[in-house]
């Protein structure tokens, strides 16, 4: 692992790494704050999964989470959205290849040789950080933006007993029934739609929900809340009776403007899991 | 003026203008978060103004401002840091030309006919704010980072009674002793040194100060501490006894992590002089 840069960042640290991740067979770069109280021991950790076109930088720059993650003792990971490099498989379409790996293990050619980010989240990275970091692997949380908060909702159902709380801020909700995720999925996937979806969060509440509480955030005037199809996902918990706060936010859109406005809330609804 | 975007934002608009700026000659870009209380009335104004190679995106992305002045029913402006657009003059530098004006009225080719910041931002901006937007003209304070920072303070001092209060974030304090200041004076201004002063925060606290309280941060980590100079900044004002509080942040770099560990304070800080 390479350190890039490291700031002071409300009493804390954000830095900037690079590390070798095997699924992906390429280096990949991720941001993480570090809270001031990890000078004295290993804090719990939030995931922040960020959305299309996102690199690590997008969220660690202006989703304003570091000081409120300060303020209740928590680190803030920020992971790349793909596989990068040359050599690596990409596509002109900026929803398509770097800076859209959908955080699943692509089994097609030409993604599958580095579009491994569900395994390079849930194992690659997660192995870095509990290695190197003075991080709590027992208090963990997820959250993340539109792709992310795909990500963030798919792998707190994928993953029973790791997280104990996930939210999303205007999440891709059901991709087996969007141009956002139809597409994709069958790239990387192939035309074999039973495959989809175990990476499609409606589907994933329907068939198994979530063992703890959910919060989610989508703005009212979201300019692609065709594209993320919310009422899937409010219908499948409310169906299975999940606990949820399901939340349309009037006047908001797509935005980190959006993004920001509610990050106090979401760090303070995943703290109350993670010190419960 | 002209709408480029408004996004909802902590309850209030982050919206993105034009307009023809008569002083600079030329089309001029601009931030304004407007808070909900905008809506009822007119609402006091921050002005934030940036350092080089900046826009009016950067700190209305990075630095975390919204929120608090939300708080507090306050709006913040976010001008750009110079004309721009072909036919205005340009330099290969980083320092020197578009991205940094230096909020000064360029005097010399081939500068002067667009480089007019300092009046851009004291009447053309001025002008367009208090016009099409429900501000209080009476209630106006003033803050900025680095080049910004340096805005700030002299424009604070040069124009009394306008400014309730000013802060600054790793300011460039004393431009006619810095490689940041004796470069763009001697381009801008001409070798007429004297007439450089007028725009030094440090000779102008030497020579008439601020009636109002000012905050100053750097961190002791900054990389351009020879270059900001803020021990003349200090000296003068302990001289001249000005009501001050000039705080050296102990591990902070020049970033806007720095800049957004401090952002509460120093929202807090004019909103106290601003509802006085």
């Amino acid at each position: 692992m390479e350190t890039i840069s490291e700031n002071a960042c409300f009493g804390g640290t954000q830095g900037v790494y690079t590390h070798r991740s095997e699924s992906c067979d390429c280096d990949m770069t991720f941001g993480l704050f570090m809270p001031e109280e990890a000078q004295h021991g290993p804090v719990p950790l939030l995931w922040y999964l960020s959305g299309l076109t996102c690199t690590h930088e997008n969220a660690m720059t202006k989703a304003g989470a570091q000081g409120w993650a300060a303020d209740h003792g928590i680190a803030v990971v920020f992971p790349d959205t793909s596989p990068r490099g040359e050599g690596v498989a990409d596509d002109e379409a900026y929803d398509l290849g770097q800076g859209a790996g959908f955080y699943v293990n692509a089994t097609e050619a030409p993604w599958s040789k580095h579009f491994q980010m569900y395994d390079y989240i849930t194992k690659d990275l997660t192995s870095v950080l509990f290695n190197a970091f003075a991080l709590d692997e027992t208090r963990q949380s997820i959250t993340g933006h539109s792709m992310g908060g795909h990500g963030a909702l798919t792998l707190a159902m994928r993953e029973p007993g790791r997280f104990a709380s996930v939210s999303a801020f205007s999440p891709i909700c059901n991709p087996t029934g969007s141009d956002w995720g139809k597409k994709q999925f069958s790239a990387y996937l192939g035309s074999n739609e039973a495959s989809w979806s175990a990476h499609d969060a409606s589907a994933l509440m329907a068939e198994k929900g979530f063992d703890g509480p959910m919060l989610i955030d989508t703005g009212t005037q979201d300019q692609f809340l065709d594209l993320l199809r919310p009422e899937t996902l409010a219908e499948a918990a409310a169906k299975r009776r999940q606990q949820i706060n399901f939340r349309m936010q009037p006047g908001y859109d797509h935005s980190y403007f959006f993004v920001s406005t509610f990050m106090e809330e979401h760090i303070t609804f995943h703290a109350e899991a993670l010190y419960a």
